[in-house]
């Protein structure tokens, strides 16, 4: 039995991963707005011992024009993750925060206090947003391009850490006689001058338990990949084969030591869709099944926003027409790349591709037993593709009910995963170290 | 007995409004960064019925070269808020959110997103900010002028009311069969093309419960008063005498008529710090006791930035220097007239002000018994000043406590405070109208 331990994040997608969750009868549309419905998926996780919880975000609105429209709706990451904080007591919480379209001092804050109120379980997934729609909610008539989005990412980081630096963590003394309550000199200001912000600091609010948050990113993209070497402790990723996994994780924990760090320092969690049954052919069904839910005409908006190519009037029986260039995506570079070498490894017709992909988005699906899905989720693990994973339940709660009493008690009996919490911090569930504080060594420094 | 019904507030001002509140043997200082300590205060003003609860914020922190800092420490309401909503069922929450240092798209879907997770219980303190600090903060070397601040909030409101209102009430259809989770036409984009803000929407979350948070408000600048008149539904305000307490409100609910507004559509709630003892010497003993506790230097140091005057070697002992004329401040308009007017009407030393300002800060401090205390609050509602209080506590959860156990169950008596809730959301709490949606009605009239 290996000491090595899987990690498992569960992906909070409405009433289910599937596109067309909604539609099918083991789940209830009106679950996308009841706080009751998250409460309950995160205690299921949380007695399942997973380490996290996460929330995925955008900031733009369904499209008013489109003939079909399925709304995937959300609750804002900040107050849901803030509600689940209190109904829950060890597992992690990580929410999706965009740095295009937020001031700093405000995401440290707001994270600092989510860390404050769980005792230590915040995370932030850390993203750029693609897409002109959002940019026109925030001032802007188009997006900035990519590689601006990841600079003015690195500088929004080191604001934010040096925010969340800017107290020490023994700032807080109350001494009630002398009517100290901080003790001097134990405060910084940031006095940051940059390309993209300039920030006075400091922070409102103590130096959060974890230190930061913990750092998450999901970027695949060569930008993103460097993003990630320098400033993420867990990565989410797509990939679809066992080598593309292992190429991808490989090339990962390389870049991190490019930047002197340790493999144990990034953690790689591929998302992984479980579409579970007590035989092969149930599972198969039921996969079956949630494909056939699928609205075609607006799953080929999707992949034609996607893949930057008008698809609506494509033969939906045919392979893809030619796509453009990657250098010509101005969003999710990494996931064209998925999708386009997908379509052209399996030779996919239009329809075969959007079935593969409205359960999984990207993402691996393993159709199939517990038994066969923990067999894929130990083969991963074990052959340098994963530290743990994504678990995307294509229906919630359903499909996590299963996970937590089918797959996690084998995967225990394996010894790969955790029979309950040792720590109380997600930095803790992940292995994680407790980050010094930067601004307050070189305030020593400086003495 | 009346009809009317008076309505409560209770400011959750970390362990109490006295400034010194954290040096008193009857608080934790503990408690500041304490989430049970923010459930257990607003259970217990739900238990007693209160209208809703109220956090306070800024954005800047305290300044690190300050020879005494006393950190009034406070979770980001958002955050806080969130997590409250789940730890009660009916009480109202209503978080201070600036309109300068954010975008009107992340703060509309925060709060809708809190009153969907509340229930319809989630209300708006709107502020501008004061303060070149907060502004160096993000990315400016100085604050906005006051007027310009007031003209940025007016299109701030419009852009989030009409964000609220960028989906209709009834679009959510989930028709499984068709595949249809969206009413067709039931969305609605704003292309809002303004002098502060150019924003597309819709917002990606369905319109909230309350149609939109309550709108609160609190500055009392001529600017401030107008923009109250136009937007607030409910207001904070500080007023010393009775007398100012009428003229306040009748100049409120002149303005708001005047803007075609009913009476009824404004609520007023000055603000009264309770100071309660069995007996009137015991209350007034606990007073003097406060106040002793209070740190000149620093109380000084406020006093200066609120006056636009250095009086650090002010002599305690003698009345205030000549003021600057208030077209000279360009913070806290009213608040500096409210405390040159009283250090003036009553020819206050600097240190008597600093002590008259320490518990209230600038509201009334009733220092008595429930039954005195309760009379103060007969007289201003039944005399014009008051639709109902915003309740400070000096000393929380202590005088809290002692509120709704004694000072209650006397305005029960009376006939003026409601004995169990009769509605479910903060505006029925306060008897506010449902807002119409303006963009279903403008779509409504193009067909």
């Amino acid at each position: 039995m290996s000491h090595r331990q899987l990690h498992l994040n569960l992906f909070l997608m409405g009433v289910g991963h599937h596109e067309a969750a909604w539609r099918h009868p083991r789940t209830d549309p009106a679950d996308l707005g009841s706080i009751r419905h998250f409460q309950r998926l995160a205690r299921t996780a949380e007695a399942a011992a997973f380490d996290s919880v996460f929330l995925a975000d955008g900031v733009e609105g369904p499209d008013p024009s489109a003939r079909s429209n399925a709304w995937v709706g959300h609750f804002e990451p900040f107050t849901l993750l803030s509600a689940l904080a209190v109904s829950t007591e060890r597992i992690g919480l990580i929410g999706t925060v965009s740095t295009g379209f937020t001031e700093p001092y405000n995401l440290a804050r707001q994270f600092a206090s989510l860390d404050h109120i769980s005792g230590g379980r915040a995370g932030w997934n850390i993203v750029t947003s693609a897409g002109d729609r959002a940019a026109r909610n925030f001032n802007r008539t188009a997006n900035q391009d990519h590689a601006v989005r990841y600079q003015r990412a690195d500088e929004y980081l080191r604001v934010a850490t040096d925010l969340w630096d800017s107290w020490e963590d023994d700032a807080l003394v109350f001494d009630r006689q002398s009517g100290q309550a901080l003790r001097p000199g134990s405060l910084h200001e940031l006095a940051h001058e940059g390309e993209h912000f300039q920030v006075l600091g400091p922070l409102n609010i103590p130096r959060p338990p974890q230190g930061y948050p913990l750092l998450v990113q999901a970027g695949s993209s060569e930008d993103g990949k460097d993003f990630a070497a320098r400033w993420a402790e867990a990565v989410f990723t797509a990939q679809q084969t066992l080598a593309e996994g292992r190429a991808f994780y490989a090339d990962l924990k390389a870049r991190a030591r490019s930047h002197g760090r340790s493999d144990d320092s990034i953690v790689v969690l591929p998302g992984v869709v479980p579409v579970l049954g007590s035989t092969e052919a149930e599972a198969k069904a039921l996969d079956a099944e949630l494909d056939d839910l699928i609205t075609p005409e607006r799953a080929v908006r999707t992949l034609s926003s996607l893949l930057g190519v008008d698809l609506t009037d494509h033969p939906l029986d045919q392979p893809l027409p030619p796509l453009p260039p990657v250098s010509a995506i101005n969003g999710a570079k990494s996931r064209f790349e998925l999708v386009r070498d997908l379509a052209e490894r399996e030779r996919l017709t239009l329809r075969q591709l959007i079935g593969r992909l409205g359960g999984g988005r990207g993402h691996q699906v393993v159709a199939g037993t517990p038994e066969q899905l923990a067999d894929h989720i130990e083969l991963w693990f074990t052959q340098g593709a994963a530290d743990g994973f994504n678990i995307m339940p294509p229906l919630l709660p359903d499909q996590l009910d299963h996970f937590a009493e089918h797959v996690v008690p084998i995967l225990r009996e394996r010894g790969l995963f955790r029979r309950e919490y040792t720590g109380r911090t997600l930095r803790e569930h992940y292995g994680l170290p407790r980050p010094a504080n930067r601004l307050a060594a070189l305030a020593a420094n400086h003495q």
